[in-house]
């Protein structure tokens, strides 16, 4: 399903040979048929910005986007001006096979950094992914298909609002995946009648508790972009408070699941922080925590090691996160191993084998709180990233 | 030779059954015997700092120590009062058997975190040292075996200044090492005559040049400790600037040798970064390099990856490091695999067989530079943390 689940779009996912990977679909369209063309749009901060990030973060900033075209296969980013020529070449292309403006194509692309995309393939595949493009669940999951690199499956979520309003969305990310923004491409559908301020404020605030929570393994990526559209093809104004939640919703899901295809991980990691004297303390602990590459080691080797979550959180800041070493407790999995400081029950009681971790620290400081996601670092993980090209 | 190289000073190492490891050694005691007593430490900025740094920290604070007493196989961290009644007891023991007081004895643990001492065997294995103190070089190289944990070498330094007087020291630390301060502890002894704010401001310049520029996890430790003790048993006084060299050499190469045995490590890494407006920033724009697992996991499958070098670059703040992207140059290996924030000659040419790997990343806006060491990210690193209960 996954962008083709809100009404007013289509997509499609195809082989273009762009990818490294014989037969592999590489190459996504996204249409937004209208009768709106509402667009929000949330991109990687990294200074080494990519040349589809430049070009996207560009046509999107009036708030319109008809329709939006990504490749796996190549980043192309740090790739100067030719790059840029690329990608909106690429927009160019699409513009003319849709009926529309260059302005109106967002570009995303993934993969290796520093080298140009084959581009004839790239327009030979837009040709091809035209053809094709359809409304269809089938068409949908082509397209989130088409996105995936190191991903093992492709990761997609449909919603449904109160009265009948839908969101759909795919995403892409398993490695490089750091706040803030986690590594990734996103595309986001929406049949309601929504202004494109209203999408930039809803993906704005989902992004900041999703995708801007999750660390797969520190590293921000040069090519992170989150687009969010609007049909308006359901005819149905949404209550605004419910649309956002549901925006959340989507980008929660997304976002989760990103961390569940973390590469190489055998465990997703909750961190939640509570007792904080506010949610920005409770975020630099939950991070600093999530970050830690010896307790992500315990983690894949079942030990839930709590001294190094303590290590981790002592190296925040005072002045960031005030709270008394001696009355922290931490939980995992429900046993609270680590009281006022120091050793609780033993973390012989604690049962490693679900795949999901619970870390839950109390700082005993205040009211605040605030979760963050990780995976655990293993074998898996160098394997890929020592022998991928990426 | 490490400890005892400067004169007036005697070591020992025994195998004192605090280790897991049946027959380790694991108890090492320095002594100072004079004629001078001064004293100067640098401690773990970890809120979650152990029992030992509590201690130590303070007692140092006042210029002076007899002794140090050091353990691997527990670190005594996150153990509260009864671990810090168990610090004060061990210098307490230590003082009865030299003769002086509790608060002229330092004391370092290392180990798991969250765990008492086994407090008899500590003080057994303080008689046995202090029967078997010597001013040998054996003694000296026994201390720094006994105080190892997963490293898989002693690491020691030997330094003469042009007019005889001597430094002598050892360090321990593999993994948990992350400025501010590498995991480590060391002691650093000399016989040169100096004062107390002398060996401070030495020990000061030394280890931010040094134990602050290496990161081999990014984690940072509970017990950090360096200690430079001064015995003015040569009757030398050194000229300042050669003896603040002296202690920056000697900080030097025991940091480098840390880096040599990082945890699992295949490669270490230097990261230099010059071209910068100011020395944070080049510092900064290293330390981002120096912490990205992907770049590590690159490195460790011999990929000198610069998209994973300016990818890091990417993510320190414009006001911190000003640079302009499209003008930064990387080599690996003195290859410019990187031009004006592209592609530049290709990675095949790299030779990445030698242990050492060399990063020169040129920000081209300004005139400072830093460096900066590391280790690649391994299949053992994760082994070793998966399966190593520290």
């Amino acid at each position: 399903m996954s962008v083709t689940f809100a009404q007013g779009f289509s997509a499609a996912g195809v082989a273009a040979g762009i990818s490294a990977v014989e037969g592999k679909k590489d190459l996504a369209l996204v249409v937004n048929n209208g009768p709106l063309d509402a667009a929000a749009g949330v991109f990687t901060s990294n200074r080494f910005c990519a040349a589809p990030v430049q070009w996207s973060r560009n046509i999107v900033s009036d708030g319109h986007a008809k329709a939006v075209i990504l490749n796996s296969g190549g980043a192309n980013a740090c790739t100067g001006k030719p790059g840029y020529e690329q990608s909106k070449a690429t927009a160019e292309k699409v513009a003319g096979l849709i009926g529309a403006k260059a302005e109106d194509v967002a570009v995303c692309s993934t993969g290796l950094i520093g080298e140009l995309l084959p581009l004839d393939n790239v327009l030979s595949g837009a040709d091809k992914a035209f053809e094709t493009l359809a409304d269809t669940a089938e068409a949908g999951a082509d397209a989130s298909h088409a996105i995936m690199t190191t991903d093992t499956k492709p990761k997609t979520v449909e919603l449904e609002g109160s009265n009948g309003f839908r969101i759909g969305g795919m995403v892409k990310g398993s490695g490089m995946i750091a706040p803030q923004l986690a590594t990734m491409l996103c595309v986001i559908t929406t049949d309601a009648v929504v202004t494109a301020g209203q999408l930039q404020a809803a993906l704005n605030a989902g992004v900041e508790m999703s995708f801007n929570r999750i660390d797969v393994d520190g590293c921000m990526s040069t090519n992170d972009t989150v687009l969010l559209l609007a049909s308006g093809a359901s005819g149905i104004e949404p209550e605004p408070d419910e649309f956002n939640e549901l925006v959340a919703k989507a980008t929660a899901s997304l976002a989760r699941q990103i961390i569940g295809d973390g590469e190489g991980a055998s465990h997703d990691i909750r961190v939640k922080v509570t007792g904080a004297t506010t949610e920005e303390a409770a975020l630099a602990c939950g991070r600093a925590v999530a970050a830690s590459n010896l307790l992500k080691c315990a983690i894949s080797g079942n030990d839930p090691n709590w001294g190094r979550i303590v290590s981790s959180l002592g190296t925040v800041p005072s002045d960031v996160a005030p709270y008394d070493s001696e009355k922290v407790t931490v939980d995992v999995n429900g046993v609270r191993i680590c009281e006022n400081g120091g050793a609780g029950r033993d973390r012989s009681e604690v049962d490693m084998t679900p795949r999901e971790v619970h870390i839950d620290i109390d700082l005993n400081a205040g009211e605040a709180e605030a979760t963050v996601w990780t995976d655990d670092l293993t074998h898996e993980y160098v394997h890929i990233n020592a022998d991928y090209e990426s």
